[in-house]
C-alpha cells in the first residue's frame, strides 16, 4: 500500500547510471518518486517483497539476447509478484573512458554480461585486442573504468555524468532497432484496468511430462484467437521432467478470450501462475479474430443457456 | 404437449412390419402407445411438427451404409425438431417369400434401396439370377411379395406373419454386427437428464468456406477431450461453399465441457442448431480426459474470479 503522506518508493537494479534507471525515469510521475537501487534482481524483488518499496523495475528480456534468466525464475517460482507496467528502452550502448584515454590505449572493457553479446561484433571490429569484463550492471562497469580498474566501459551514455567519464563513442549496438523490455512490479493486487493494447503473463507448471503437453497449452491459446508474444520454457528446479513455460500474450485477464484460456489452462496444468495483465508499451492492438470478441462470448453464453432448456 | 387423457402417439416410417416399427416396439412403454405410420421420412417428421403425435421414430445411420440423408438433411435445415432418445437394432434380414415358393423360383427380390447394398454379397451367391427392385421401405417390398408383384422381399422376419408370407432364409447380412441406429424425436423440449451416457447431436453451418475451416470446429471439440461419433458434411441447398457438418459427440449439453464446446462452435460457426442430448442406446461412457471434468471447469472458474480481482 502507498502511504498517501510519503511519496512513492521504487527499487531497482542500481547502481545508479543503470538503463533500469533510465526505465524507471521514463515512467510518468516517476520523477518525483524516491528510487531506491539494489545490487541484484532478486535483491529488488526481495525489498518489493518485504514491503521496503511499493513498486519495483527489472529488466525481463532483451530482443537481441532473450529473457533475463534471473527475473524470470523469480518471478515464475518466488514469492508472488505482480506486473502492472512495462517499459521499452532502445538498446543503445556508448564506450565510457576516463577523460583523456582514447581508442588505441583501451586494453579492457567491462559491461553487464547482456551487453557484450550485443556489442561482440563492434568490439571485434574496433578493440579487438581489448579484454572484456563482466560486471553486475553497466553502471557498475562504468564505476570501475571511474576506479582505474578496467579502461572502458559499455553503458548508457546517460551514465558517463555520473561517473565522471568521457563518451568515447555513442550509439553502440550490432543489431538496430533492439530494445530491452522492462516490467513494472508490485505486490499482488488487482489488475490495472484493460486498455485494449494489453498484455498478460503467466506461468503455466507441467507437473508430468507427456507427449504433447506443449501443443495441449497452445492449443488453448490459438482456439480462443489469442495470440503468444513470448514463451520460454524453464526447469522448476523440482527434478527432472518437472518444468515450466513463462507466456506472454496479447489481451487483459478481463477479456474473455482470455479469461476462458487462463481456464482452460488452468485445468490442463499442474499449476497456473498469474503474473499480470498490463498496458503493452508498445501500444499494439491485438487482431481480434473473429467470434472471439467479448460480445460473442456473451451471445454464445446466451444460446447455451436458451438450449440447456 | 401430451395429453393424460389419450396414449402417447408415435409417428414411424410404415408401413407395418418395417424396421423401424421393431425399433419403436423396444422403447420401454411404447406397446400401449398408438403407433401411426407415415409413407416418408418427411412425413414422419412433418406429423410431429403438426402436433399429429408426440413422437416420432425414424432411421440415422446404419453402419455398413452410413447416414441417411434423408432424415440428416430434414433435421438440419426443415423446421426443428429434438432428438430425445436412440435405439440400435441389429442389422439382419429375411427372404420372405409366399409359402410354397423355393429358392429355385424367385426371379425378382425387393427391398427398401439400404437394405439392398447390405445383403449385395449373399444375393449375388445365393439368387444370382434374381432382379431387384427398390421398394419405399422393406415392409412394402414385403406387400408386393404378398400382392404376386415379386417373389421375394429382404425384410425383418417380424414382418413375414403380418403380410401372410415366410422365411425362406433368416439372418442374412454381408456384414457381421451391423447395427441401424434409430432416433425418437419430440418437439423442441427441455432434453432428458444427463445420464453419464450421453450423446449430442448439432449441426454448424458455415457461412462462408475459408481454410482450415473443418479443423477449427474440431478444434473446438478436442481442446475439451470430446470425442465425436459421427461427422457428415451436407450442402445447406443455399449455393456453393455454404455446407453444414452434422456432428454427434460423446457428453451432454449439461456438461461443463460440452457446454464450453458448444459456445465456441456457436462463436465460430455463421449458424449451430442444437438437435439434442439423449442417453446413448449403447451405454458407453466417455473416457473424460484430465482437466474436463464438470469439478475442473468450476475450480478453474473460481480461480479466475480471484485473479481478476
Amino acid at each position: 500500500m502507498t502511504d498517501a503522506s510519503r511519496p512513492e518508493r521504487y527499487a531497482y537494479l542500481g547502481p545508479r547510471g543503470t538503463f533500469t534507471e533510465a526505465a524507471l525515469l521514463s515512467i510518468p510521475g516517476a520523477a518525483e518518486a524516491e528510487h531506491v537501487p539494489y545490487a541484484t534482481v532478486p535483491a529488488v524483488l526481495d525489498a518489493l517483497r518485504r514491503e521496503e518499496v511499493d513498486s519495483a523495475v527489472v529488466a525481463l528480456e532483451n530482443s537481441v539476447e532473450g529473457s533475463v534468466p534471473a527475473t524470470l525464475d523469480e518471478l515464475a517460482t518466488g514469492e508472488p509478484l505482480q506486473i502492472v507496467g512495462e517499459i521499452l528502452l532502445p538498446v543503445s550502448f556508448a564506450l565510457l573512458v576516463r577523460p583523456g584515454v582514447t581508442m588505441d590505449d583501451i586494453k579492457s572493457v567491462a559491461s553487464h554480461p547482456i551487453a557484450q553479446p550485443q556489442c561482440r561484433r563492434w568490439l571485434a571490429g574496433h578493440v579487438p585486442d581489448a579484454e572484456w569484463h563482466a560486471a553486475t550492471s553497466n553502471a557498475e562497469a562504468a564505476q570501475h573504468v571511474a576506479d582505474g580498474h578496467y579502461d572502458a566501459a559499455l553503458a548508457g551514455s546517460f551514465a558517463a555524468a555520473r561517473y565522471g567519464l568521457s563518451v568515447l563513442v555513442e550509439d553502440i549496438h550490432d543489431v538496430a532497432d533492439a530494445v530491452t523490455r522492462f516490467i513494472v512490479l508490485r505486490r499482488p493486487c488487482a489488475p490495472p484496468e484493460a486498455t485494449g493494447t494489453d498484455r498478460t503473463t503467466v506461468v503455466a507448471f507441467i507437473g508430468e511430462d507427456h507427449p504433447g503437453a506443449l501443443l495441449e497449452i497452445l492449443t488453448e491459446f490459438s482456439v480462443r484467437g489469442i495470440n503468444l508474444t513470448l514463451i520460454q520454457s524453464r526447469p522448476t528446479g523440482a527434478g527432472l521432467g518437472s518444468y515450466l513455460f513463462w507466456m506472454d500474450f496479447e489481451g487483459h485477464v478481463a477479456d474473455a478470450r482470455v479469461g476462458e484460456a487462463l481456464m482452460g489452462l488452468r485445468r490442463v496444468c499442474a499449476d497456473v501462475r498469474f503474473v499480470g495483465s498490463y498496458a503493452r508499451a508498445d501500444q499494439i492492438r491485438p487482431e481480434i479474430r473473429r467470434g472471439t470478441h467479448d460480445d460473442d462470448f456473451t451471445k454464445a453464453s446466451t444460446w447455451l443457456e436458451s438450449i440447456r432448456g
